[in-house]
């Protein structure tokens, strides 16, 4: 509980219209994306500037009173659930795109802007921010930064990492710290940027990011392959990297997600094939040209029954909005929809695809598999009923094995939706006790005492897939 | 001093044929690239294995001797000087290129790989690894990784740290941890591999490392623009980016720096003009050929007195050789060499450039520039005598003018180099003090006994440009 005196205090801060204290609006921050994990916060505080940002971790930590920073809520692994109660962070007033320099290829923006708001903005001057997370739509460049959120385009363009060139962030002392620039080369000191990027708000609290652009490619087609078998599309995938082309999107989807997909998107889909390859390329017209040839080429070589190239940009942009929509697709399925993303080598995408369904197989639960064939970033999604205590048993040792599959196979537990509560029973099995501890150190270093997000990426508990709070 | 029953140990892990303790053997190990810093290590050791690094380290833990890791030496940070004694470590032992994995685009080697035989490695089958430093014909990758190098493509390419996938390293404690791996996405935990890369082993001990590769550009042309004065220069560099190109190479030479260029490789370069830009681009054949007809007239229309396109491939190594040995060349012209790398965004190329010569006015000294213009990582460099104290206090001055103006342009101390012992002075200038505590706290976690490379990032003086060590 929070004090009437610290109330009056971050009323202070922040103004009375800025603090949500009401059981309904506590309700609304208690839970984000990720099924199953809801704990109420005390209060839900909207700072309007960095500086009382400050003034809230100071009254915070006087009090040992928790704080979690908070974007759309549109992460994945719980990563924004306040399972020790205390403070949200809402950034809605710090949503200004505050700089786009076109002779540095920079654009420096507050944490609350939507992506989608700063991907537009940024186009409408040729210019390029590739990190696309299907949730650009709602998500916010704060929560890409704190989750380092990859999409679509990470192929080809990485992820939201590779675009983060300097943050400000507040500590959990208080004390604001700037990192990098507007500099394509910095090695002044550790790098704190990238320490910061993922750190999913339990090492300090971004205010400011300072992120990379790149020129916006000039063409882009867009192609759908159809299989009869994965272990054609898989071939498709390897062949098209051995020949030295990286796509900018080369999506994989099952027969099952396809025919959610087709069921919900209503585009004409085929869902009468085992597999699907959504594939695109960018670039000047003379390149996308060349290698849409060449790779419609490979993929009929390696045994697609059908490879179709998109007429029009319109149809282009119907193919991958569908895909995009492949997790609201398959939400619709059932009451609780758990999706994943166990991540390996290239190489092993077809090992993997075939160890989820066998893996299904075993626990008796239907996975639905899509995801980022190019990078190895595999969505297994298990439309179930978290009601049903019997086969979420079922689904969580099924996903164990997944963790463990991915692991065996050179990978890791999560390739872009970050640790937060739910990874973290797996992190060990991926970083080892060894690794564990060095986090475990650099986060004491940078909050001793525990205010910055508690209960994320670390954990006492292990093995267990599903966390119900009270 | 390291005691003879310690010295035992380190005989059995290493054997007696890689222990190296005679005065002239140390000697070797006492400097590096850097001028004017030097101190004797006690010892020097070559291990087999990344278990023979385990176990002395283990046996430095006990008695709290310094290791130092050192690749060639190449370093200008003074980042291999065992300031405070101990052991160097050395890598000539474990030098193999371990994997090259076509299907995942990664290589896996071990740190002591000259950088130029990995290059030549992955081009030979149609790969490229783009990070290329100035010294990569003697530099090795773990001393890539350990100082972040960039080099000439970095514009386009980015630097050792963009191509660094996944680490083994040995910690101060004797544990092993590797982290990353052959994924193109992977967020479990915090982002370990790049805390590590340019940590110049204060942190751990790197003993392989898997690296990102690309395909390799099928084409490339190279081209010289002159230009009677800085700003015509500058203004091209903006004029390219704003045309949204980006060039794989785009350097800036001045007049003096030019003259001893050319007096030193003599292959017919222009020393009556005021600045070059060598540019250069690569990828398909129709892009190269369309750029660099843009970027040529983009030159011209800013006034270049010529433009001159490379007309065999010869002729443009020539020219890349040629800036290469800059450092070389300017090497000649005095006993000792001073070159710094301040580092401004792009956009700052011919402010930075203009105050680095007014600098060089105000405190008497000559101080020729060049570097990479694309990316504002400039090196200033001065000609100079150690043993004349007095101009090497003006020297020092000038310098840390620079860096002052640097950071006032929105820049850094240090864009390619490293902070080791000679830019430590200068690093709460770029970090402020709250990043010079988080960063403390990081190496207090990571190395509480304070045995890796000791002296290195930290320092208790500020200031000081020149270190001379007993």
């Amino acid at each position: 509980m929070i004090s009437a005196s610290i109330k009056g205090k971050f009323e202070a801060i922040v103004g009375k219209e800025n603090m949500m204290e009401s059981q309904a609006q506590r309700l609304v921050y208690s839970y984000d994306a990720t099924p199953n994990v809801q704990a109420l916060p005390d209060l839900v505080l909207a700072p309007r500037s960095t500086q009382e940002v400050v003034n809230i971790v100071n009254a915070c930590r006087e009090e040992k009173i928790p704080i979690v920073p908070r974007g759309s809520g549109s992460n994945l692994c719980a990563g924004t659930v306040p399972i020790a109660g205390g403070v949200v962070l809402l950034f809605k007033h710090m949503n200004r795109i505050l700089e786009v320099d076109e002779d540095n290829l920079t654009v420096t923006v507050q944490p609350g802007v939507i992506t989608q708001d700063l991907i537009e903005a940024v186009e409408q001057r040729g210019l390029f921010y590739p990190p696309d997370p299907s949730s650009m739509k709602i998500s916010t460049i704060g929560g890409n930064i704190n989750e380092n959120s990859g999409g679509l385009r990470g192929l080809k363009y990485g992820v939201t990492s590779d675009y983060v060139m300097g943050l400000e962030a507040v500590l959990a002392n208080g004390e604001i710290i700037r990192t990098g620039g507007k500099l394509a080369k910095d090695v002044a000191g550790y790098n704190l940027t990238q320490l910061l990027v993922g750190s999913e708000g339990t090492l300090a609290i971004i205010t400011e990011a300072t992120l990379k652009l790149i020129p916006r490619p000039e063409s882009k087609k867009t192609m759908l392959a159809l299989y009869e078998n994965i272990d054609a599309a898989a071939q498709s995938v390897s062949k098209i990297i051995a020949a030295q082309m990286i796509p900018a999107t080369l999506e994989f989807l099952d027969q099952p997600t396809l025919q959610a997909v087709e069921d919900f998107s209503q585009i004409g889909l085929p869902t009468d094939v085992e597999a699907v390859l959504l594939i695109e390329q960018d670039g000047t017209k003379e390149v996308v040209a060349r290698d849409v040839e060449k790779m419609a080429a490979i993929c009929t070589e390696s045994g697609a029954v059908s490879v179709k190239i998109a007429a029009t940009a319109e149809e282009a942009e119907a193919l991958t909005t569908a895909r995009r929509a492949a997790l609201s697709a398959l939400a619709r399925l059932k009451p609780t929809t758990i999706l994943e993303d166990a991540t390996v080598p290239r190489s092993e995408i077809a090992n993997m695809v075939k160890a989820i369904n066998e893996i299904a197989e075993k626990h008796q639960v239907k996975i639905c598999t899509f995801g980022h064939a190019g990078d190895g970033n595999l969505h297994p999604t298990c439309p179930t009923d978290a009601r049903d205590e019997e086969e979420m048993a079922r689904v969580e040792a099924a996903f164990a094995d997944i963790f463990d599959q991915a692991i065996r196979l050179g990978g890791t537990i999560t390739g872009e939706h970050g640790v937060g509560m739910v990874k973290a029973p797996y992190l060990e099995w991926k970083v080892g006790s060894a690794g564990i501890a060095v986090m475990k150190g650099i986060k004491q270093a940078l909050d001793p005492q525990q205010i910055l997000n508690p209960g994320k990426v670390f954990t006492e508990e292990t093995r267990k897939r599903l966390v119900v709070s009270t």
